[in-house]
């Protein structure tokens, strides 16, 4: 509840008091800006429907009250008035101290270990998920705060991914096709098609932007090995930092190279650093393939050395058995993984019996929309 | 020509001299990840099939030299030799002093202006461009370097777009199909459908990732006004860096908040800088979008004020003639923008006549993977 208005700095900033004893100042080209009347924005769509220079530059709070607990305010020189709901102000206050440490991320985010996810793998069956906007919301909501989860009761035949990713968003198709088979081959134009064990690794980051979700299907999967896992880089990239803030640093302040031209007419590249963080220091994508990792031509000399350890040190954490969980997909089974947190790796199988996934590449903001537009309508239905 | 090889620090690295008198050093632990023999990479795909961790943490180079142009050397305690070419030492060097600005760009990168572009816009048409492997390749390095291109001779027909991303590679399909119609609508779910005029922008903003291609084909146009307009908005910040360098950091170091949720299901939200530098400070991705820009909540209020003052001044400079190319797209004519560099915009136009256009997504590192293999090949011809 609001307790208090005060303008302040010749109508340039005001000062808003909360029952709880907090103040937040807002700017008045901010809530010019932001305003909610239908000439600002369109009650349609809820898009803006002015530009910034619509604004008159010397644009002041004239007067400010609190009426039905709600602010109202005119905007001098349009002379222009307009209420802001109390709540809608304390959602959107950025007159904050927060003091974060580089690689903070936010509260929906919780990093896991083998010790914390092995018997806690969030699964759903297709069916289920289909039919149970509840279901969904759970499994969306798991991808969104864990970085992956399991998917039951597919079929298991060709192309059922697409099932998967139809529950969320859209298929983002590549050189490797909207889909793409996963099995031993004779001339494999990438290694992921051997039964060779792969590291710890996130997909295409060669590729910019880089494929954010990545399913992988099971159609067969008779051989002996060849069962999945996923680490958390999340998690692995605060065990680096704990230990070593320094290698922290270097991995996340020097951009890696990494390429892929295994097939004819492709010829992907990207400069990305490993561990990358937002203007805020916000940790917001993980990058490791020693598969395509190109020769690494950003970083000065004189810190090569210590990035090359923090480089290892990182690779050795990632391979260390307490952050990785483990799991053998079965024929109608599923996964899917956030391919900007969590790292994927195969054991190694044997050549007798036969291992069949098919693997596709989708986005995480369609994921998180669907999520967002569940959870609102959950929230209108129990209003 | 590498003239002279020096080993110092125990081991841990090397000096090579040429004929120039450069001199680059690099480091063993360096070289031994990036040997090019087939132990190491695959000769057939070019992956490497080993990881750091089976590289020995105490790498030392124990003997070098240099044979027939090329750096051998021997690598202790594995005992391995390995041969490096003059030239691939030469292109990968990493040992410079290079200072660079924040908001650097590669040589690639050429900004412009209506004065150095509007009468040089590049284009080519498409049956040309369907079999000619030079002109793909112009109209490609158009888009690398200058961050769009028109396309002429397109079928005035539904879909024809598509044909354009057929070029070099794949569609981004989102929440608005694989494609979308651009025509003015009754109850538009975005201002896109109506007959306003729009700000130069660069698209969904709100995604993230952020489409990286947009491709608007043109199938009918007899309405007046509706013009299309370009805008460098590599140049536009660079414009805005000399005139303002603080407002350039306020605008590169705080995100900004996107959204949109004008149709049913969906609720796409993301958290961006306006003005995106990787952490080396290079550019790499302006966002702009009045309509979609969400309450900016992560720039501290002590700097809100004069990151305010910096947005207005980004979209004055936006909106100087100065900074605009403009064309009126003709039926069978389709553009391409790099929506991570470029905005576009339309001008209004009246309510007789038809305009529709068609728009779609697609993703820049399969067309600058296309332009590298076209590139690549026609360096093999020659040689």
């Amino acid at each position: 509840m609001l307790t208090h208005v005060l303008v302040g700095d010749e109508g340039r900033t005001i000062e808003l008091g909360w029952t709880d004893g907090k103040r937040t100042r807002f700017h008045a080209v901010w809530l010019r800006d932001n305003a909610l009347d239908d000439k600002t924005r369109s009650a349609g769509n809820g898009q803006r429907l002015i530009t910034i220079l619509d604004i008159p530059a010397k644009t002041r709070i004239g007067a400010a009250a609190i009426k039905a607990g709600a602010l109202e305010i005119s905007f001098e020189p349009e002379g222009k008035t307009v209420s802001f709901p109390a709540q809608w102000l304390r959602a959107n206050a950025y007159d904050r101290d927060e003091t974060r440490q580089p690689g903070w991320t936010g509260d929906v985010i919780q990093r896991w270990t083998r010790a914390t996810m092995q018997n806690a793998v969030p699964r759903a069956s297709y069916p289920a998920a289909l039919h149970g906007r509840g279901v969904l919301r759970e499994w969306l909501s798991a991808v969104r705060t864990y970085g992956f989860a399991v998917m039951d009761g597919l079929p298991a035949e060709s192309g059922a991914l697409c099932k998967v990713s139809d529950l969320f968003g859209y298929v983002r198709e590549t050189n490797y096709g909207r889909w793409f088979e996963v099995r031993a081959e004779v001339n494999p134009n990438n290694l992921a098609y051997t039964n060779l064990g792969l590291q710890a690794h996130t997909d295409n980051p060669y590729r910019d932007p880089v494929p954010t979700l990545q399913i992988l299907s099971c159609i067969e999967n008779t051989v002996e090995g060849g069962e999945s896992s996923v680490v958390d880089g999340f998690a692995v990239a605060a065990a680096l930092q704990t230990e070593n803030p320094e290698g922290f640093r270097l991995l996340s302040s020097h951009a890696a190279r990494f390429e892929y031209a295994g097939s004819s007419g492709v010829r992907l590249q990207a400069k990305r650093p490993m561990i990358e963080l937002g203007p805020d220091g916000e940790l917001i994508c993980i990058r490791f393939n020693n598969r395509s990792l190109a020769p690494t031509v950003d970083v000065p000399f004189a810190e090569m050395g210590a990035y090359y350890a923090a480089y290892r040190r990182f690779a050795e954490l990632i391979e260390d058995p307490s952050f990785e969980v483990t799991f053998k997909l079965e024929p109608g089974q599923a996964f899917i993984v956030d391919n900007t947190r969590v790292m994927h790796a195969r054991k190694a199988f044997s050549g007798t019996g036969k291992r069949w996934l098919q693997g596709c590449y989708a986005d995480k903001d369609g994921l998180l929309s669907t999520l967002a537009a569940i959870e609102h309508g959950f929230k209108e239905a129990a209003e």
